[in-house]
């Protein structure tokens, strides 16, 4: 059974391998509330995953040490198992389906791994780690439903409670489960008055469903941004967990999240991947009744593709009226790029980029189409110039 | 004259407005030392410059409080500024050039300042800065050549000593020299046997250039990624503090910022814009002699436009054989794609997009050309996969 007991244990052994990591003040994100920001996108390996999985390695025997363990995960899981099995001087294999990104791999093998890339999808990966577990005997560290695990990720709503200790709320995402687990457990035993909430990717509420459902579900498919809590199934004992201590389990979309990605970006110079943002996602866009009060958002982590994140940041800023695409028809003749620039100049519109195309299939055969990326302020902005282009007789196209 | 009672005083008062940032180690940038960022970059504001402009503030009388402050900047200065007056319930006027990003404008109106676009340059902003100053009795609030401007940037040296007492060396960014200058003294003054080294960008060594002629020089122009240290001329205060603790001043260029930035996204999680990435350039590319010591690289900032940083991210991922372009001359004819798909997969490169184009104007008329964006493990991969193209007698344009 989980107790306070094992995850002040797991705080004490992790002291040497974690970092504490900082709770920023984030004061421009969501003006409605205290918000703040606890970082584990800065925590080594860049995702709190490595709590779990050393305080796990550290409640082995010497003889399951000596045999090693392995692991099945193409993100943080596998990049926390191979850093805490260095540091505990474990030998660790970490079972990949052969899809999965270069970064991922690399930054595993980085951390001294053995990696072996398995031919087909997640499932053929996890049945080969389970094929080789059973022959070799390697000790199969779960990503979430094992109580070692969630007592380590605990460990981070003890920090949160020393960090700041007249909490309201804090806002945790929700993947198999395992972080909110650990998260729910300690600070609600320690202080029942604080909300608990949770957030799903709205491509794979698996565990909202089954907490809706009040039974385990599994999704058939699951699709989002947020990939580090894409999960189908929640575990029995995540599950049971978030049904006796979470407040409530909100999803949020890839919109959102992206939104929420770039303005982390922007106001708090700081990386997440998607998973790692579903929290001031949810905060962002009034998902959770947080008006007033002090929250905390869980910044779970930061290992995001880089180029995933030059595609979410432009997403973010198309979808915030920050950059904006117009597509002009113009007749051929000169002076027409002229009138267009003088317009959007003056309302003081900042041209990105050009494109100016001629008898494209669609267009008549006089005509040519502009295309202009602008930066802008925001929505207003954006209808501001639309307006003007169109009052001067302009053709628009969407 | 600069003290050390000054900085302590200066450290004393931003209590209340700063944060003590996080030093946090950095294990995978740069292999041959043990690197800690002083990060900055996180600060309020998003860059150190709000603890200078806060202690001058502090400082001034009640009279000039109540008549207000004025200062000229595009970027950090006026962004620390505005909150520092605002804390302080100050007035403040900032002075822009009209042609300032969008971006920088609205974070400087976000803080309460008044905001005056100036029709030019900077120097026209300055030249109103300045008329309104004598006009109207204004404090100007001057971005480096200040001593209680330097005062407050030292207290980052006060942090720095007491987070990692035994630093051997501090590498910080320098523009016109009032960060530099404040930690170097204080640094300096508590731990001389600790190295200070500054970091300019090689297309604005205002500074390198002055300390190597022993004369304050001014630069006809600068060009730079790193906007925030583009300073054309040294105060006589920073030169005067750089001659006497600055143990040398190197260069780096624009590539190797990109680069900077790029690592400090994928490894740290964190976001610097290019005047904060300056100083682990440096400590990259092995412009500062550091190998086996303790060092800290001050990350000075994070106020990067995003599209600036998409365009950084691209190009670090270039210049680091992360991505690569591939440009092919084909015959126009079926299984063309398909061939190259095939090498290219076999060699698991990751086809990112695909731009096939036929009849442009200096082809072969049966001839088209097939772009690709592939990405990669690295510079040997990119090798690897150029080889094998060439061997099976495709024909690659740089």
């Amino acid at each position: 059974m989980l107790t306070l007991d094992k995850v002040y244990q797991a705080s004490y052994i992790l002291k040497e391998v974690i970092r504490k990591t900082d709770l920023i003040r984030a004061s421009h994100i969501c003006e409605e509330s205290k918000l703040y920001l606890k970082t584990e996108n800065l925590q080594v390996t860049g995702s709190f995953k490595v709590r779990g999985a050393y305080f796990k390695m550290s409640q082995l025997s010497e003889e399951e040490k000596k045999r090693g363990v392995i692991a099945c995960s193409a993100g943080n899981h596998a990049q926390g198992v191979a850093l805490a099995a260095k540091k505990n001087g474990i030998p660790a294999i970490i079972c990949l389906p052969d899809s999965a990104p270069i970064s991922k791999v690399e930054a595993t093998k980085s951390y001294g791994a053995e990696v072996r890339l398995v031919n087909g999808c997640y499932d053929d990966a996890y049945a080969e780690a389970m094929r080789l577990k059973d022959e070799k005997g390697y000790t199969f560290i779960h990503p979430f439903n094992d109580e070692n695990v969630i007592a380590g990720q605990g460990t981070i709503g003890l920090e949160i409670l020393d960090q700041l200790p007249d909490v309201d709320a804090v806002i945790v995402p929700v993947g198999g489960g395992g972080l909110i687990s650990g998260i729910a457990h300690t600070v609600k035993t320690l202080r029942p008055e604080c909300k608990v909430y949770g957030v799903q990717a709205a491509g794979a509420p698996s565990m909202a469903n089954s907490l809706r459902e009040h039974e385990i579900l599994t999704l058939p498919a699951v699709s989002t941004v947020a990939d580090g809590i894409a999960v189908k199934t929640p575990g029995d004992l995540t599950y049971a967990c978030c049904e006796q201590y979470v407040d409530e389990i909100v999803t949020v979309s890839d919109d959102e999240i992206s939104s929420a990605i770039l303005a982390l970006i922007e106001q708090q110079k700081m990386i997440t991947e998607g998973a790692g943002a579903v929290s001031v996602a949810a905060a962002m866009f009034g998902k959770v009744p947080i008006e007033g009060k002090k929250v905390v958002c869980v910044l779970s982590g930061g290992n995001i593709d880089v180029t995933i994140l030059s595609r979410v940041i432009k997403r973010g800023l198309l979808t915030s009226g920050r950059t904006c695409n117009l597509n002009i028809e113009l007749i051929d003749k000169p002076g027409q790029l002229l009138g267009v620039s003088k317009i959007i100049s003056d309302l003081r519109g900042n041209v990105i980029s050009v494109h100016h195309e001629r008898s494209s299939e669609g267009s008549d055969i006089n005509g040519c189409y502009l295309r202009l990326l602008l930066e802008t302020r925001d929505y207003a902005h954006v209808q501001e110039i639309r307006g003007a282009l169109l009052d001067a007789g302009y053709h628009l196209i969407d």
